[in-house]
C-alpha cells in the first residue's frame, strides 16, 4: 500500500512501549522503545517522539494505541479512553486518549493491546481472509484479543481472557498461582510469571523434556478448548515470550486434541491442528503493526 | 409488525420438533408438537404441516430452522444444511434443508437451535438492543449460541458452549459426568440429566434448600465466568427446564461475583447482575420464535 496514509502506533505495554511511526510492515519510519514508568513521564516521551516525526516526515494521519488494560473502549461511554482499574501503580483512570488530543487534531483509535495485534495478523499476517479467529499473548501476563465475524471482540467491556480458570491437580502442582485477583486462572498458572514462579528463577533455561512444557501446555490447552467451544475460532494465534520455546507448539496442539475428543468435526482440528494453532506471522511486531492498522480503519470509516 | 412475512419455523430438537406458522409472536397461526424419531419420519412431518398451513393461510415466504446439533451452518460449505456427527440414531449426516427444498420454493434459513432462540430473544426479548450477549439453555443438555456485535456466534463451525470444563472437587461431587465424549464437562456435570443421575430419580424434586442446587448454581457460574472473560456479552439469558427451579438464578449470581471478584470493572456486574443474568422473555417460545426471526433476517438479506 504505497499510499496508505502514514500513521502514529503506540504499542502500549505495562512493562515497555512501543512507538512507531509507519504505513504498514514495509514502510516503518522509526521506532522508539522505553520503558512504562508514571503516565505523564510515559504519555509524555510518546508525544514528544510523534512530534519530532512529524517534522520529518510530515503530518500524521491518525494515531493507533493498542494498551494494557483493562481500558474503556464503549463507544459512547463517558470514560471511553481511559485505562481503568489497572493495578499498576499510577495508571488506573487515566485519560490516556485525552492527553494525545491536546496535541494531535487527528483521529485517534483505542484498543487493547491484543485487539490491536489480533487486527495486524488480520490484515498482515496469520489471520488474512479469517472473519473469527482468537490473538493469545502468553508472556509475564496472559491477554487475548479476536475477531468474531469481522468485528474486534467487544462488548459489556472487553475479553480478559487470560482469566479464565483451567483445572488444576494439586498433586501434579502445588503451585498455587500467581494472579492477584484469581489465584490460579491460566494468567496465574500458565504466564512467564507463573512459570517462573513454579520452577524458581528463569523457566525459559528450563530443559525441553522438563516437565514444566507437558504442565504448561496443558493449562494452554484447557485455555484453547474453551475458545473453540465458546468462540469457534476458525485459527488461534499464539504469541508472546513463552511461545518462543519450541517444545510448547507441539505438545499444545496433541493436548488440544486430546480434551476436545473429537467431538468438534472440522478437519482444522482432526486433520490440520497444525495450521489451526500458529504462531503470530508478523511476530514481535504485531502490536506495533495492529496499532497502524487500528488507525487505518478508523480513517476508512470516516 | 402486522405485515411481516408469515414464516414456517421448526425448532428441531433432539426430543421433540416444534413446527409453527407464525409472523411473529403477536400473530402465532398454528403450532405442532411432537417427538422426534427418525429423520424420515420427523422431517415428513414438518413438511406435511406446512403443506396444509399453506392451503389454509396462504404461501409461507421463508422457513426458518433451528436444529439441535453438531449442524453445518457455514456458508458455502458443500455441506450447508446437514446434521453432522451427532450421536442421535439416524439422525448423522442428514441432509436436513434438502428435504424442505423438494417441497418449498422459498428461502430456508439454517442455524443452531440455541443461536435461533438467541436471535429470537435479540429481535423480542430479553436481548433487544444489546450486539453482544449469550443465550444458555440448561435442560436435558446444555448449549449455548448468542451474538458478537450484531452477528450470531459462527466461526469454524458453532460454539458448543456445553462442552467446557468446569473445575470439579471429587470430594464434594464424587459424581463423574454424564458427557460420553467428555465425561465431566458442563453438560455432563450440570444439564438435567447429571442432575437426576447424581441424585437418583428426578432432581426437580429435590427441596430448593437442598445442596444439589449450590452445586449446580457453582457449575453454571464457572460456566457464564468463561463467557464473560471470553465474549464480553452484555447480558447472559438462561432458559431451559433446569433455570425453572427458582433457587438457581439468585445461587448463580452470588457465585459469577465471588468467582471475577471484582476484576471486570462494570456496573453491570458489579451493581445489577439481577439484569445481567437473566430469563428468556420468550420463555419456551424463544426457540420457535427465533426460527421465524431467522427466516425474517434471511429474507431482509434477500
Amino acid at each position: 500500500m504505497p499510499d496508505a496514509p502514514l500513521i502514529g502506533s503506540i504499542e502500549a505495554g505495562g512493562t515497555k512501549f512501543v512507538c512507531t511511526v509507519a504505513s504498514g510492515p514495509d514502510d516503518v519510519r522509526d521506532e522508539l522503545r522505553y520503558p512504562t514508568t508514571t503516565p505523564d513521564e510515559t504519555l509524555a516521551r510518546a508525544i514528544a517522539f510523534f512530534q519530532e516525526q512529524q517534522a520529518t516526515h510530515g503530518p500524521l494521519a491518525a494515531l493507533g494505541i493498542g494498551s494494557f488494560g483493562p481500558i474503556d473502549c464503549t463507544e459512547g461511554s463517558p470514560t471511553w479512553g481511559h485505562v481503568t482499574s489497572t493495578p499498576k501503580p499510577g495508571w488506573a483512570n487515566t485519560d490516556f486518549v485525552a492527553r494525545f488530543r491536546e496535541h494531535f487534531d487527528v483521529p485517534i483509535a483505542w484498543d487493547t493491546d491484543v485487539n490491536a495485534a489480533a487486527l495486524g495478523e488480520h490484515v498482515w499476517g496469520a489471520a488474512r481472509g479469517l472473519d473469527t479467529f482468537v490473538y493469545l499473548t502468553v508472556g509475564t501476563g496472559i491477554g487475548g484479543g479476536g475477531m468474531s465475524r469481522g468485528h474486534l471482540l467487544h462488548g459489556l467491556v472487553h475479553p480478559e481472557i487470560g482469566h479464565i480458570r483451567p483445572r488444576r491437580d494439586p498433586d501434579r502442582d502445588p503451585y498455587e498461582g500467581c494472579c492477584p485477583f484469581h489465584g490460579d486462572c491460566l494468567e496465574g498458572l500458565a504466564s512467564g510469571t507463573a512459570l517462573n514462579g513454579r520452577w524458581g528463577g528463569n523457566a525459559a533455561d528450563l530443559p525441553a523434556d522438563h516437565e514444566a512444557w507437558d504442565l504448561e501446555a496443558d493449562y494452554l490447552a484447557q485455555g484453547v478448548v474453551s475458545l473453540v467451544l465458546i468462540l469457534s475460532p476458525q485459527r488461534v494465534i499464539m504469541g508472546g515470550g513463552v511461545m518462543k520455546q519450541p517444545q510448547v507448539f507441539p505438545k499444545l496442539r496433541a493436548r488440544v486434541r486430546e480434551l476436545l475428543n473429537g467431538y468438534v468435526q472440522s478437519p482444522a482440528l482432526l486433520e490440520h491442528i497444525d495450521g489451526f494453532i500458529v504462531p503470530p506471522e508478523l511476530g514481535d511486531q504485531a502490536g506495533m503493526l495492529g496499532g497502524v492498522a487500528l488507525a487505518q480503519q478508523t480513517l476508512a470509516r470516516e
